[in-house]
């Protein structure tokens, strides 16, 4: 019997947001966020089975290279939850070894809904003391920005963040994410510009705690976003050094909004195999920290 | 260690396509599908603990009650997720019990993703001997109708169904849903209508396997959809008997498609409490007999 995931509150102090602890990563280890995808092909690379167990060992083994080299780990969940409930066993022992690790854990599950389903979706990721406990999670806003009211003060209240999909990197997305709102708030905006807006609206200076996923091959223009709307917003970056994406294009796709940018790399770092993840770390760390310093 | 989801194809005849059976049921049992949300206080009501042992003992329960009544369920996995691993645990438990029991199981999970991570998703959900099989699942084409490109294969290769979000029934997403494409192959349609055109391509009659969610409050006529494009589109309409829908104006909402509708019930049913649900189903599905009847 697994204990209820609800604890007393323990409201957190400013300076303990997801985003001030966020900023606090970027000033002190850098941008790069680990991407723990284990992919059936790369299990296969790193001579593990392709089982709960392969998934747990090859969640650890990224851990382990990425702890005290980047901040941020984000876990790719549905690779996980292939397998079931023994696949989110494995994947709550990766949880608490990053956390355990000082990593900064952002849980890729894209979940979304209405009411009291998606509360109780941002009560397993972000509830302290849960199973599934990360720092943030990705969430769909395909129900509206407004259905996230219930993980947004969730996340607020424990200290804990959000990424909203907005402008993502694939081609199929871009119909649905530039398509423009006729009614309603954001009438004249494209829904990600809608969510970028919207979003902003729960952020304070200087760096809030509910951010959006921006793709690293988007033009902000095709979707009508300047990036002073994006000044106090996180920003999450899937896709670099895999989908084509250039580290030095950082400023030129995010402008003045690329200090708040996590950078995610997963593939170019996984594909180096157990014995050279580190290595592979090291190197896209001293090369975001050198865009950054320029 | 869990063992891999993956088996072979066993390439399913057309008769036991999930189009196919859910015609099946509809014709047999019915149009009723009872939802199985293990909502906090009705764990309370049920005098169940808040644990992954309620929301095993809610679902059996809930199950028990379904079969030989109603022809489908759709357990509400954000209620199990809160859990973590244990409550995937004990959703395994009551998802094998409900496809033993001969009922069709839709997890309403509304994953989404890209590529090879709502792959996994699919293979997680949809893979035949997987610990958490379902027969369909509901996903999220925020990403683009494009990115469910390999869920669809999925679903057609093991004979299973996907239910895409299109209309939902809250009025947060009425900006969204509503919002115009500007571009691409569905440009001048609202993001609601670009995905029921999408899908359509991939249904063939009588009823296709790939469905879409509209909810039971919309007008179709707001999205700029007509009935006609939904002639094989099965679609999944939650919100009956508790977001204010009444089950006769299903033909006033979904007009010449309404044959195709999975009427969902959740909080109407499962607030009679663990002796009232099984005459509260039967009130149910006696109430929609009369109007399909009729």
């Amino acid at each position: 019997m697994t204990a209820t995931p609800r604890v007393e509150p323990v409201e957190p102090s400013p300076a303990s947001s997801f985003g001030a602890r966020l900023a606090d990563t970027f000033a002190t280890t850098g941008h790069l966020c680990v991407g723990i995808d284990p992919h059936e092909y790369l299990l296969g690379q790193w001579g593990l089975p392709v089982t709960a167990a392969g998934v747990e060992r090859f969640g650890l083994l990224a851990v382990e290279a990425a702890a005290g080299r980047a901040g941020i780990v984000k876990p790719q969940v549905a690779f996980f939850e292939r397998f079931g409930s023994g696949g989110f066993a494995a994947l709550e022992t990766v949880l608490a070894a990053a956390r355990e690790a000082g990593l900064l854990v952002i849980a890729d599950v894209k979940r979304g809904d209405l009411g009291t389903s998606v509360e109780a979706y941002a009560q397993a990721w972000l509830t302290p003391g849960s199973a599934l406990e990360a720092d943030a999670m990705t969430i769909s806003a395909y129900q509206g920005v407004g259905s996230l009211a219930a993980p947004h003060a969730i996340a607020e209240r424990f200290g804990k963040g959000l990424f909203v999909l907005a402008a993502t990197s694939n081609p199929e997305s871009v119909g649905i994410q530039t398509a423009v709102h006729t009614r309603g708030p954001f009438s004249g905006r494209s829904v990600a510009a809608g969510i970028v807006a919207g979003v902003r609206e729960w952020n304070s200076e200087p760096l809030g705690s509910i951010g959006v996923v921006i793709g690293a091959t988007v033009s902000l223009d095709d979707y009508g976003i300047d990036p002073s709307e994006l000044a106090r917003t996180p920003i999450l970056a899937p896709g670099f050094g895999h989908q084509g994406a250039a580290v030095d294009a950082l400023r030129s796709i995010y402008g003045a909004a690329s200090g708040n940018v996590v950078v995610s790399s997963s593939r170019a770092i996984l594909s180096a195999g157990p014995n050279g993840i580190a290595a592979a770390i090291d190197s896209q760390v001293q090369e975001l920290a050198e865009v950054y310093a320029a």
